[in-house]
């Protein structure tokens, strides 16, 4: 329980490697996690090899340092190749080539992902998970040789701390859960639950040169003309990777 | 990691309710899960009242009866609604209404659910996913009261287990592991990774009066054409809550 109430993101690692018998309990804890119908549409991509932590750092996650650096790179990904292949090989019709399949096995990547996390915590490592796989989903397919029907959904570095990363604040709780049903918050009351992250923010909002914290998200790190141009580039890999969304 | 390791989805709940302590255990270990940007673009909606489980139960989960019977059910939706009203207030302009902005909300939600999951167990409390979140999206939408910018991902059942369930097989670790890059298996790797799969389900698949596994995927649990309609109502359901996928 201490291991998921004092999670914090590491983005920094030395240079030990990860064992073999610990990325193996780590794959094998998120192999037992829960998934549609047993059926285990996702793969785990494992990045080793300086060369293509290299190149998924420069192509694929705008050089975040932590993905050359890291022991191992994990990427979650949506998969139905495998699935598809066996249902062929079985007289069975397989159709799942749209956008529910797709949704559903990012699901179940997203779940397995958790679990490895959570695994490499109690090990001693720590992992951080990376946004920009959404961002270059087509990239990570070319350098990885991902087939049809298989999509990148999140990629995790993990490895020993090299910082001591301060434990990151949260919302208050009842930010994020609603009891029976969603209330939506009040003016006053939304100013109240972001009142201590803005506080805890300022250095980060005078480094950014904008007024508040909130601009800080829509000007600098998550610009709607970004988000319009990676929709987009998403949707084209999905589309590409043959998971109608039409 | 035992915890990790011996999961097990439990369908068959005692009336014992979760204590308010636990409960918020839980639901703190979901909200200190790593989340884009800490942004927490999710929302986490407590059922505990007998009739809006029952109205779930029926309207949203086929009728599968934990729904109904689990003293508590979370359903953990994708949420831009607070943050974008946050955005509003501080004279920064939100553009989070497009399918990266979704979809990375999403992922951000299966991270909580998973991290309330292990919370849950290790508390031996039993939990089970229901994917049928995404085939009624817009019924739990209704039931729930989502404002707009706001979708149901996942929903997880919860309570102390009143069924000993067996620790379901899963695919040898080589058949979701790959290394460096992705390797397509043969005709022969197929039909040795899911050899045990199909052994162990040969009661499963009379039942089903099919020929084989596969086929009871393809033709009974997960047809083609359900998957097509599916698609176009959680499509739509997203296209409502105004996340363009265009």
């Amino acid at each position: 329980m201490n291991t998921l109430l004092q999670h914090k993101s590491i983005r920094k690692f030395t240079d030990k490697p990860i064992s073999e018998n610990d990325l193996n309990l780590i794959l094998q804890a998120a192999a037992q996690a829960s998934n549609t119908g047993n059926m285990q549409w996702y793969s785990i991509i494992v990045s080793t090899d300086a060369a293509i932590k290299q190149e998924l750092c420069e192509r694929s996650h705008f050089n975040q340092q932590m993905v050359a650096q890291a022991p191992v790179v994990l990427t979650f990904c949506a998969d139905l190749q495998r699935f598809t292949q066996w249902c062929n090989q079985n007289n069975a019709q397989p159709e799942y080539d749209n956008f529910l399949s797709f949704y559903t096995a990012s699901i179940d990547a997203v779940i397995a992902a958790q679990n490895a996390c959570v695994a490499a915590e109690k090990l001693g490592l720590g992992i951080c998970y990376l946004g920009t796989t959404n961002y270059n989903a087509q990239q990570i397919t070319e350098i990885l040789e991902l087939p049809e029907l298989v999509v990148p959904v999140t990629t995790v570095v993990m490895g020993y701390p090299a910082e001591n990363a301060p434990l990151t604040g949260r919302l208050p709780l009842r930010a994020v859960v609603h009891k029976e049903r969603y209330q939506k918050f009040s003016e006053q009351e939304i100013a109240e639950l972001y009142k201590a992250r803005e506080e805890e923010s300022q250095q980060f909002v005078s480094e950014n040169s904008v007024d508040n914290l909130a601009q800080v998200f829509t000007q600098k790190r998550y610009p709607g003309k970004n988000n319009v141009l990676f929709s987009k580039a998403l949707l084209d890999a999905i589309e590409k990777a043959r998971f109608g969304t039409k």
